[in-house]
């Protein structure tokens, strides 16, 4: 990949210069036939039997490089996961780039090497791509917007709609580690034990949906973490369901905890970009566990609480606290943590 | 729709100020069953047959609120036509915005209500969104980054791999008037008579194909305008062409030509984003004329040069001047036209 050293407006005026950025530093990278004619769209083939999925996501995560990852590889996992818990198969990519002029090359570099990356693991092309560029104080580096279509295979069906009284909740891995990293790379603070958890995770929902019946839904936790999950899966669900999670089961590396401490934040609020929240019925619950602990991306997978029947006057997310006491969870206001992702 | 009165970072932070946002504004604005469940992925019906086309693009168009259009119109707007010149059938949009902190929320609403507007002259829905806010001095107002996805009929193929010497190139209207526009507005001239040409180009693409046979290529001159159009048709045509236009064909409206005389520049380079540039069979441009101008947005359609041999040492693009000279048209080499789209 050839990137010049700095980018200049003219990386984004559709000249020469950007002709030279694009096919030296994007297509090496991206290299498919769909991408390769450079055409005003890809053309892809016939789209595989199923419902059609498609999702975005805007990323503007500070700092653009951190432990575990960049905003790169950042933006592909995200949006290959928008599809993965949707139920769909990611089917192809677009990757558009906003950058601001005195950008330095080798910060474009690292993050189309991200993309590349988790595009390569997610197993899914990057078809189509743009490129602009804004003077010096109205951007930051990059930033980079995705959009994915997926394919539903026949038969699948998830949803929040599908969520009852009774179902268990369960995560893939431990929580907080992605927000922790990059609240404490902001803050100088740090370590080696701390690095983003970000990982494009359709092989994992795969590998779940091929051997366990009984998922009702999946999801992401980013902005706003678990507990936004929660409140939104509940938000859907019929009837008028409440969601207790057991603060003993919910895994939390001891760095995010100490992270978290200092700046007095909460775990259960931090995003993860590389874990799954699922909701499933009961009597699957342990198989889900086992399924979910096979694979690489689900060692540290947990049952961390379930779908209750809410009294009146009962707070829709509650925590069982470790001393065995009950506290509301609930959503974020807002402007707690900005540029997360 | 109601929008805050300035934007807060605490609206990109996917808290309640998030969901209040996208509920009362981006929600009733692109109203559709696929984007109100704001689920992490839009789930849409089965594929129609065909081959399936994907395109994304970015917009900071400075000014935001220009003569004819603004930047969430011209987004939509911009990613159905890359869609229409492929020769496919708008299916689904997504939207995202980049906002900056202290964004006035009425050029948002401007924005939103652009976007909505042009989707909906376009006839697709926009099916899924997606709202970060940066810090002051990071952004400029609102930018947005569309995708989209359509479907190319079966037995429809369209390309620059088909375009053959002896090919005649046509324009669906004049050129340079979004390119003129903008800049005219950033220099503080203008007038009544200059307006951007933006507009979804997707109905008068299908008037033409479902009309006449021969079409072998369609391009919407944006960034680079015409010359850059046939530049890149040249690059994937068959066999060493070239391409001569003819100035006194070529439709540049008056006032376009005032601006760009006192800008120094050449309407020939400067962006459409309501015009598409159709390369035909040489037996059929003259029905491809006719047809072109039975429709609103062709009404000022024009034969304007043809795809020749091209001889040792004759540059690839030539223009037959007035006084019958040729003069060559070379690519822009890239700063002159920043943020233009």
């Amino acid at each position: 990949m050839k990137v010049p050293e700095r980018i200049l407006l003219g990386h984004g005026a559709g000249g020469r210069l950007t002709g030279r950025l694009v096919r030296e530093a994007f297509l090496p990278a991206f290299e498919n036939p769909a991408l390769a004619p450079l055409a005003d769209a890809a053309l892809l083939g016939e789209a595989p039997e199923g419902r059609l999925a498609l999702t975005t996501d805007g990323h503007v995560v500070d700092p653009p490089v951190f432990p575990g990852g960049d905003l790169g590889y950042l933006a592909v996992a995200g949006t290959v996961n928008d599809l993965a818990v949707s139920g769909a198969h990611p089917v192809a990519l677009t990757f558009a780039v906003i950058l601001e002029e005195g950008t330095p090359g080798d910060l474009l570099a690292t993050c189309i090497e991200g993309a590349r990356r988790a595009a390569e693991e997610a197993g899914v092309p990057v078809v189509a791509g743009d490129t602009k560029v804004v003077p010096r104080g109205k951007g930051d580096g990059v930033y980079a917007v995705t959009a994915g279509l997926g394919v539903v295979p026949p038969g699948r069906e998830l949803g929040d709609h599908l969520v009852r009284e009774g179902d268990e909740v369960l995560v893939t891995g431990p929580l907080g580690d992605h927000g922790a990293t990059i609240l404490a790379a902001r803050h100088g603070l740090g370590g080696e034990a701390l690095r983003s958890d970000v990982a494009p995770l359709a092989g994992l929902v795969e590998h779940l949906l091929a051997r366990v019946d009984g998922v009702r839904a999946l999801h992401d936790p980013t902005r706003g973490g678990l507990v936004s999950v929660c409140h939104e899966v509940l938000g859907r669900a019929p009837g008028r369901p409440g969601i207790l999670l057991r603060q003993q089961d919910l895994p939390v590396r001891p760095a995010v905890h100490a992270v978290c401490e200092l700046l007095g934040l909460d775990p259960l609020w931090l995003a993860c970009e590389g874990r799954a929240v699922v909701f499933c019925a009961p009597d699957v619950a342990e198989d889900v566990l086992s399924v979910l602990r096979e694979h690489p991306l689900g060692r540290e997978a947990a049952r961390v609480g379930r779908v209750v029947t809410r009294g009146e006057g009962m707070p829709p997310v509650l925590l069982e606290t470790d001393t065995g006491s009950l506290r509301p969870l609930d959503l974020l206001s807002g402007h707690d943590l900005p540029r997360i992702c």
